[in-house]
């Protein structure tokens, strides 16, 4: 059974493969999908749904997870946000895949055990979590998280495979 | 030359295609597509795009407008109304098509002739302006008056076809 787990963003959209096998983790792979800044956005937005389609169709995940929205003060940034992350939550859902959200806090708290952490240690508890794995960059050690954080609440749920 | 006039929203997005000949406008086609609110929020953009792609095959328009966005005041809405737009300007992007951003006033401008109008003059003036034309409801009218907007400022802009 294998998890993604999604960071959205215009400019830089994480994510990450995570498989649970007898209640047990393990790292997949990870990834981001910079677009450049200068593009027409709707070229932008296209690149991540392409992008993010062949991830799917190489690794397979059977469930999705993201966080829920942050919402920003500025509402231009919002919208923006907004505008990745419908594209975001559309293309697990054009494979068949369901996509769960969780809130920011759940997110941190399910990895390191606080519901305010610190970026690092959000990759610290990562990288320990899942031996063996090396996060890209930030997002995907975010996008690796909220995977993970699926993962522990899903079990909880008791939705086990 | 056809332009596809695109109102988004994750309830129901209106389309409207126009055909431009010797500077002239015809009505083509339009209508809406709406979206079951107790579906999946994934399940629901993932129509958009599809219903969107299978306009864009059918009337191959060579050039997309779309109204600049409205920021609502509640946060919530605004996040709603970004991922739809999101799917919604990515779609034409997908098959190669430009998308143009209007500001509402302009659009209102550009049909009506005043910057603020009701939803029911931007109706009339839509049927006045494109002969044998009714529109499925107020998403496609709309859609519609994008279309008609784009029309005008193209040729304002000297691009014309």
């Amino acid at each position: 059974m294998r998890i993604l787990g999604l960071d959205p963003s215009l400019s830089s959209t994480g994510w990450g493969i995570i498989e649970v096998e007898n209640n047990k983790v393990k790292y997949i792979a990870d990834g981001f999908i910079p677009t450049d800044a200068k593009a027409a956005i709707g070229n932008r937005l296209a690149l991540i749904n392409k992008v993010l389609s062949e991830v799917i169709e190489v690794y397979r995940p059977d469930e999705a997870a993201i966080e829920q929205v942050f919402l920003n003060a500025n509402p231009m940034s919002t919208i923006k946000l907004g505008m990745a992350r419908g594209v975001v939550i559309m293309t697990p859902a054009q494979f068949g895949i369901g996509v769960t959200e969780y809130e920011p806090n759940k997110v941190k708290k399910a990895v390191v055990g606080v519901g305010k952490a610190a970026k690092g240690q959000v990759e610290t508890m990562v990288k320990i979590l899942l031996p063996g794995c090396k996060p890209k960059n930030n997002d995907s050690s975010d996008a690796l998280a909220i995977a993970l954080c699926h993962f522990q609440y899903r079990n909880a749920y008791g939705i086990k495979k």
